[in-house]
């Protein structure tokens, strides 16, 4: 066997167990009852180190420095192996087992902590995490010569650079505030009519099965089940996604499965000639994040899909009415308000709590900002960008699983993801004059051929850069997410 | 760290990716849509792989060399250890994959062979799993010295023989035939007032919730959920036992969770102290199947239990009634009948579905008996122990999952357990003379104790035959199986 193919086979070793680790999280967060929490850490941290010393073996590097590819798709695998060695090699497995213990004792304490609204309780447990991230970011660091941020960042969005963020949220920030204010004066006057509660869950499961079933999602290899926190987990050919029920509001369990769909059908498009290899896998985060994005945001709150879908909603929880009328169910899926909680943000005001987070996590890597004091960060940053304050940790600093759980440097990535899904909506539509009808009679499969050949089969074949410009003809800026937040909430 | 701690260690992992192992199982069973199979066969085969090779390590056989224990738990520890090495080391890495791989497509295919009643789509892969079973039966047997099927059976029932099989089973070849005819002349005679269905499975499913939670099954670190075959799976901070639901039939379900809750109660009071260590397992799947049968077949079979059960079934699914009589109830709790379903027979004429399976699998894993001629041999086999014959393989050698899924040498478990759990059962009732009371007012916390005492705070503490000396005072014979019989069914 060529070295490319032993790599090939090791990987695919690899990348299974990686596998069967996210099959664990899905369960962690579904189905677990409380007192497994202790036996799952130790299981999961068993699965890491093992991963981690597959990646890590010394016949991997040598592999790898003998190895060509005889393709673009094989020197793409490649270049994917060696990132993917290279972060993992920089830590040793100590280091591993350690934050895999501290992830899972710390979004533990996260979910009392929240429930009880007591960040103390969580606080010392956070500390541990950031120390151990920021000892981990370093090592990576080093190994990449990139800074320990970009480090961290490099692990949802490779190749992202700060220089590059902080762009691209300056950017927003010329134009973002203006525009939230036009929005809110716009909106203050426009009566909405609102169809009364309450709406069952069993109701609300029902059209969530038949309207994300129309989007696409495969019900023979995939689930929609419950969680606090609504995900998309699984792998390519059993994707489960997650979503929550409010009965005095339907919208929070339908947007959250919407927006895990546009997730899962990224998911279910990747290359299956290339599955359990690393450039088979999906792009990197804010690629994900434009999918989950270009379904919730630019088609489910478009005039078009509420179009198709308020009937269905009409027939799911009562009869026709004023309040199921498309117009009022797209004025309802479009209104903007300053709030405190991010997953409940529309997608005008949503940046500014991405643009918080990713301040907040930077200072806290770079150990300019302690544990103790992100409460008050916390509140003076919402107070600064969005004009308000929260009563209590449980809408500010303990609202979020990220930082409990061990992601940082992941915050950004969903803004940038809100970009290119515009990005990526606008060359659709110019690609296809007729999108729009085609969504208002909830025919969903010409989109979903578009994404999948420009975006989904892609895997990780390009740069998410240049999968950005073979896409949409040019790289990433805000241009379209400004015009389309201008002609759906000025227009 | 002395080689002894070092292989704490080393186990501590093997056995937490292990249970990663057990808790995919689960989901596989519980869980995944049918298009996630392909990928779940690729991830179990990659930590089966894992484990084997954690537990072939070289460095494993050298501490084992030099491990000492320093008291009782620690030798025995260490016995389970050197047993476990013993086992994987005598299996090839390639044969290892190669039987998972076998194991997922041969269950799948026997899903829908069974589904289709369709033995010849199923068999060419039977035949290569048998192959590979035989091939790894001989490695282990070799390294083992011991015969080919009894190197399967120690996996499951660690030191037993066939030579004790044999004895038992002849024994209960003596008195069981009469047994049945004079059970069978008894009951003929008997109405038994049976309840009109149907039972609604959401009813079934509250009054399993309520009479396991009684039983002691413990929600915090459990779930009781629904699959094909009913199974207790998971681990011991989170055991998860299913069953199956059949409207027309309540005790289908019932039944089944209360087996499963035997399990249950074993795996929770399994000592915690040696978590994840060899030792801290179960002792094998005979005793495993001992405490299954002692709650579904000593205690939730007796009239005692039928006295504490009937009204909280009464209250689930109607008003009373005399079909909701005590002594109606366990009239149909103890009704023999011939049948061809294993799954489905009493106590008196299950040994016989035992008794088949066990010749027939010895026979193919000699070689004596092929794939091919399995059904025939099966009707036969059935005419001459309990005089009946199926019609379909379905009702044949199609109904059970264990050789599709490659448990061999596991069917002898369920006679050893039955003979175990009566003479567990028999001197549980001497030591508590209020037993019988306390069960029949629904107190079951006394039998939990006296159980967790004597067997499952053991863990692999004992052999199996030391075990059942020490908690009965006698080596494990067929007197107080044949006595229970005669007293429940001829007294």
């Amino acid at each position: 066997m060529t070295p490319y193919r032993q790599l090939e086979a090791r990987f695919h070793r690899i990348e299974a167990l990686d596998e069967a680790l996210r099959m664990l999280d899905w369960d962690t967060a579904v189905m677990m009852p409380p007192g497994g929490a202790r036996a799952r850490a130790e299981q999961v941290a068993a699965l890491r180190v093992a991963v981690h010393r597959e990646l890590c073996a010394a016949e991997i590097e040598e592999l790898l420095a003998a190895a060509e590819g005889e393709n673009p798709w094989e020197c793409a695998n490649l270049r994917e192996m060696r990132r993917r060695h290279a972060h993992a090699a920089a830590l040793p497995d100590a280091l591993v087992e350690a934050l895999s213990r501290v992830r899972s004792e710390c979004e533990g304490a996260w979910r009392r902590a929240r429930a009880e609204n007591d960040f103390a309780a969580v606080r010392g447990l956070l500390e541990q995490m950031i120390a151990l991230t920021r000892e981990a970011a370093s090592c990576e660091a080093e190994r990449l010569a990139m800074s320990p941020y970009e480090a961290l960042l490099d692990r949802y969005e490779p190749g992202c650079s700060m220089a590059l963020i902080d762009r691209l949220f300056d950017e927003m920030g010329r134009f973002l505030p203006d525009l939230i204010d036009a929005a809110l004066g716009r909106q203050a006057a426009m009566p909405i009519p609102a169809p009364a509660g309450p709406f069952p869950v069993a109701a609300q499961r029902q059209a969530i099965v038949q309207l994300v079933a129309r989007l696409g999602f495969d019900f023979s290899s995939g689930r929609v089940d419950t969680s606090l926190h609504p995900f998309c987990g699984g792998v390519s050919e059993d994707v489960r996604i997650t979503t929550r029920y409010d009965e005095a509001d339907f919208s929070v369990a339908l947007m959250g499965a919407l927006h895990e769909t546009g997730h899962a059908l990224y998911k279910r498009g990747l290359p299956a000639n290339w599955r359990l290899q690393p450039v088979g896998a999906a792009r990197g985060m804010a690629i994900h994040e434009s999918q989950s994005l270009l379904i919730e945001m630019q088609v489910c709150r478009s005039r078009a899909f509420c179009t198709f879908a308020a009937p269905v909603l009409a027939a799911a929880f009562a009869g026709p009415g004023a309040a199921w009328d498309p117009e009022a169910f797209y004025h309802r899926q479009t209104r903007v308000r300053r709030g405190l909680i991010r997953v409940e943000a529309d997608e005008v005001t949503y940046p500014a709590h991405v643009i918080l987070r990713y301040r907040l996590e930077r200072a806290m890597i770079a150990d300019e900002l302690r544990p103790a004091e992100l409460p008050g960060a916390w509140a003076e940053g919402m107070r600064s960008l969005l004009g308000i304050t929260p009563s209590t940790d449980r809408e500010g600093c303990l609202q979020d699983i990220h930082w409990y759980d061990g992601c940082w440097g992941y915050f950004p990535t969903y803004t940038l993801g809100a970009l290119i899904a515009a990005q990526l909506f606008a060359s659709a539509r110019r690609a296809m004059p007729a999108l729009d009808e085609e969504i208002s009679s909830g025919e969903f499969a010409p989109l979903l051929a578009w994404l999948g050949e420009h975006v989904h089969a892609k895997g990780s074949l390009l740069s998410t850069a240049q999968l950005i410009e073979s896409a949409t003809g040019q790289p990433l800026d805000t241009a379209a997410f400004e015009s389309h937040l201008r002609r759906r909430y000025l227009g």
